[in-house]
C-alpha cells in the first residue's frame, strides 16, 4: 500500500493507494472516532459491484451504515438529489460524528461530499473513489458541489475528506471508456506539474491502457501526490490551485454547450487541453511540437481532440465560458503553458485567440453537437 | 455608532451599531474589496421597508445589486427556496468576488447566508439584521442554513459574514409580537452569562419594550459582545458554544411539534427556557428563586412561559428532541444553569426528568396545539 499525506493542518489526511483496500474500509474509519450511524453514497452502477462489501467492512468494524444508491450520471449531481440524501440521513438519524462514505466516481464524491459538508453544517466524509478521474482528481482535494442548470460546480464547498481509500481493484470493473476519460486528467498533471511524469506516459501509455499493477499503482500515487501538493499550497484556489484547471474553461463550456452527457468530463477536457495548448503557443510561445506531443499523447490514450460544432456554437462557448467561476470582473481567465511542466495562472486572453483556439479543435458541422 | 469586533483569526470581522445605518451600507462594502455585482436577498414585509434604502446606498458606492425578495417566514428557510435564490445568483452573474447582503431576520440572514456559503463553494456575505432576535443573535456567529421536513437547521454551514451592519432604526417597524420574541434571546444572555445583564433586564424591562433608544443600543451590544466572546472561543461548537442553545433543545422540538407558525422562535425558546429552568432546579440544584425569577421576566416581556399540548404530544417531543442536531450516540444533551449567569452544557437527563419538565410548561388540552 502507497499512503500520500495532504498537508492540511488540522484537516490533514492521507490517500491510501493499493489494490483489495475495499475490505479495509471498516477498520480504516474506526480510527477516528467516528459514531456508529453512517452512510454510504454509492451509485447504482458501483453499488451493484461494491457496495457489499463496503457495507460488510463496516459493520465488522461495528458500524451501523444505511446505503443512499442513487442513479449513474451527472445528472445526480443535483440540488434535489442532495434534498434526497439529507432527507435519508435524517431517516437514518446520522449525527454531528456519524459519517458520509462517497463509493464511486466523481459524481459520487461531489455529491456525497457536499451532502456530508452541509448536513448538520458539516459531518465527517471518507471518499472510496472507483475511478480513475475520482482517484487522480476529485477525491483529492476538498472540492465537493452539485450542478446547476446554469452551470457545472456552481454550487458546494471547500470540504476535506478524513482520509481516501483509493482502491486500485475497483478499476478492474471501470469500463474502457470512462478509464480512457480518467487518463485526461492524469495526462495534465504531466503537463502542467511534471515533465518527468509526461515523458513516462508517452513511453508507458500501452502498459498504462492495459491497466498493468506496477504502472498504474505508480502513476496514480504521483498523480495524487501532485494534486496534494498544489492543494496544501492554496487550498481554496486563491492563486496557484487555479492551475489544475488546464484546459477546464474551455472544457467546461464544451460540456455545457452540448448539454452535459454527449462527452465524459475527461473527453471534454481532453479537447480542452488542445485548445489550451492553441492558445499557450499564440500567447506565451509554448512550441508548436509540444502542442503536438499533447495532442498526441491524449490521442494515444484515446480520448478526442476535435469537437464537431455547427458555426453557432462556438458563440453559445464563449457565453458559457463567461459563466464559469474562474470568471473576475466579467474577464474569463486562463491557465496557459510555457512549456511543457511549467503553466501559468489567470492569464487574459482576446475573444479573438479564443476563437482561434477553439476553431483549431473544432470541426464544422451543419447540426449542432 | 457602537463597535463590537468577533475576533475569528483571518475570518475577524465587525459589528456596527446604531441608528440610521442602512444608507452607510454601500459605504461600508466598498471597504472590502468586493466586485460590483452583488445580491440583496430580502423577505416582502422587510424590502416593502428597507429594501430602496439598501440598493440606493449600494449603487451610490458603485455596486450594482439584484434584488431577490423572498415570501416572508420560516417556510422560506428550504432548499427549494435556496435553489430559486442560486439560480438568481447565477442569472445575474455573480463571480467570486460578487457579495450576498442578507437584509432582513432571523430566516433571510440564515438563507443568504447558506446560499453565499455554498454559491462558487463561497462568496462573502453582510448581514443587515432587522429584527431584535437577528441582531442580538441569528447574525453573529456564522451559523447559516436551512431546514428539512425532518427538523430545523439540519442542513447549512459555519460561514462569517464580513461585517453586521446592526441598525437600530429598522426595530420601529418591527412588530411588537416579533420585537417580544427577540427579548427571549437577550434574557437567555443574561442568564447563561451575565447577572448584571440579567438585573438590568428586570429593572428595565418597560423601558425596553418601549424600545427606548439609549436602553436598546446598551442591550443589543451587550447581547453581541456575549455572542462574539462565546464565538470566539468556540466557532464550530465542539464545547462552549452549545451554552447559546439553553431552551432550545426543548423549544426547537415544541417548533417541530406544533408544526412551525404556531409559535416565533422566541416564544417557543421563551417556553424551552423556562422547561430547561425546571431541569437544572432538578439536576443541578438551581434555586426554586431562580427559576422563578426567568419565568417573571419573561412574562413581564410578554412571552408565554406554559404550553397547551395534548398528551399525546409530550410523547412526540420527546421523539424531536431526539432529531436534534446536538444529539451524541442517540442521547440529548442539555445545557442546564447552576445558577444565574452560570450554564454547563453536555447534560444527559433522565427521560422521566425531561417528561416532568415538559408537564411543569404545559396545560394539557384534548385537542394537539
Amino acid at each position: 500500500m502507497r499512503v500520500v499525506k495532504v498537508p492540511l493542518a488540522d484537516r490533514t489526511y492521507r490517500i491510501l493507494i493499493g489494490r483489495d483496500l475495499l475490505p479495509q474500509l471498516g477498520v480504516e474509519c474506526a480510527k477516528h472516532g467516528f459514531s456508529r450511524r453512517c452512510a454510504v453514497v454509492s451509485d447504482r452502477n458501483v453499488a451493484r459491484f461494491y457496495a457489499d462489501a463496503a457495507l460488510k467492512s463496516l459493520v465488522s468494524a461495528g458500524f451501523d451504515p444505511v446505503l443512499i444508491s442513487v442513479p449513474a450520471g451527472e445528472t445526480s449531481k443535483s440540488l434535489a438529489m442532495a434534498g434526497h440524501c439529507f432527507a435519508r440521513l435524517a431517516a437514518a438519524r446520522l449525527e454531528r460524528k456519524s459519517f458520509v462514505v462517497a463509493l464511486g466516481g466523481g459524481v459520487i464524491g461531489d455529491l456525497a461530499g457536499f451532502v456530508a459538508a452541509a448536513y448538520l453544517r458539516g459531518i465527517p466524509f471518507v471518499q472510496v473513489p472507483t475511478s480513475l478521474l475520482a482517484q487522480v482528481d476529485s477525491s483529492v482535494g476538498g472540492k465537493v458541489g452539485v450542478n446547476l442548470p446554469a452551470g457545472k460546480n456552481l454550487v458546494g464547498a471547500f470540504y476535506q475528506p478524513r482520509f481516501v481509500l483509493c482502491d486500485l481493484s475497483t478499476l478492474d470493473t471501470l469500463p474502457k471508456r470512462e478509464f480512457r476519460s480518467g487518463l485526461a486528467e492524469v495526462i495534465k498533471y504531466g503537463f502542467i506539474f511534471d515533465a518527468a511524469l509526461f515523458r513516462r506516459l508517452e513511453k508507458q501509455m500501452e502498459s498504462l491502457l492495459t491497466r498493468e499493477e506496477g504502472t498504474l499503482a505508480a502513476v496514480v500515487s504521483r498523480c495524487c501526490a501532485i494534486k496534494a501538493d498544489v492543494v496544501a499550497h492554496d487550498e481554496k484556489e486563491s492563486g496557484l490551485r487555479a492551475i489544475l484547471n488546464f484546459g477546464h474553461t474551455i472544457g467546461h463550456a464544451l460540456e455545457a454547450v452540448s448539454g452535459y452527457g454527449r462527452f465524459l468530463h475527461g473527453e471534454a477536457i481532453s479537447i480542452g487541453q488542445v485548445a489550451a495548448a492553441h492558445l499557450s503557443a499564440r500567447q506565451l510561445g509554448l512550441p508548436e511540437s509540444d502542442v503536438n506531443r499533447i495532442r498526441t499523447v491524449l490521442d494515444r490514450a484515446g480520448l478526442p481532440t476535435t469537437a464537431r460544432l455547427a458555426r453557432s456554437q462556438s458563440t453559445k462557448l464563449l457565453a458559457a465560458m463567461r459563466l464559469d467561476k474562474k470568471v473576475s470582473g466579467g474577464e474569463v481567465k486562463f491557465v496557459l503553458a510555457r512549456r511543457i511542466g511549467e503553466v501559468e495562472h489567470g492569464h487574459s486572453v482576446p475573444d479573438a485567440a479564443i476563437k482561434e483556439a477553439i476553431e483549431r479543435v473544432s470541426t464544422f458541422t451543419a447540426r449542432p453537437v
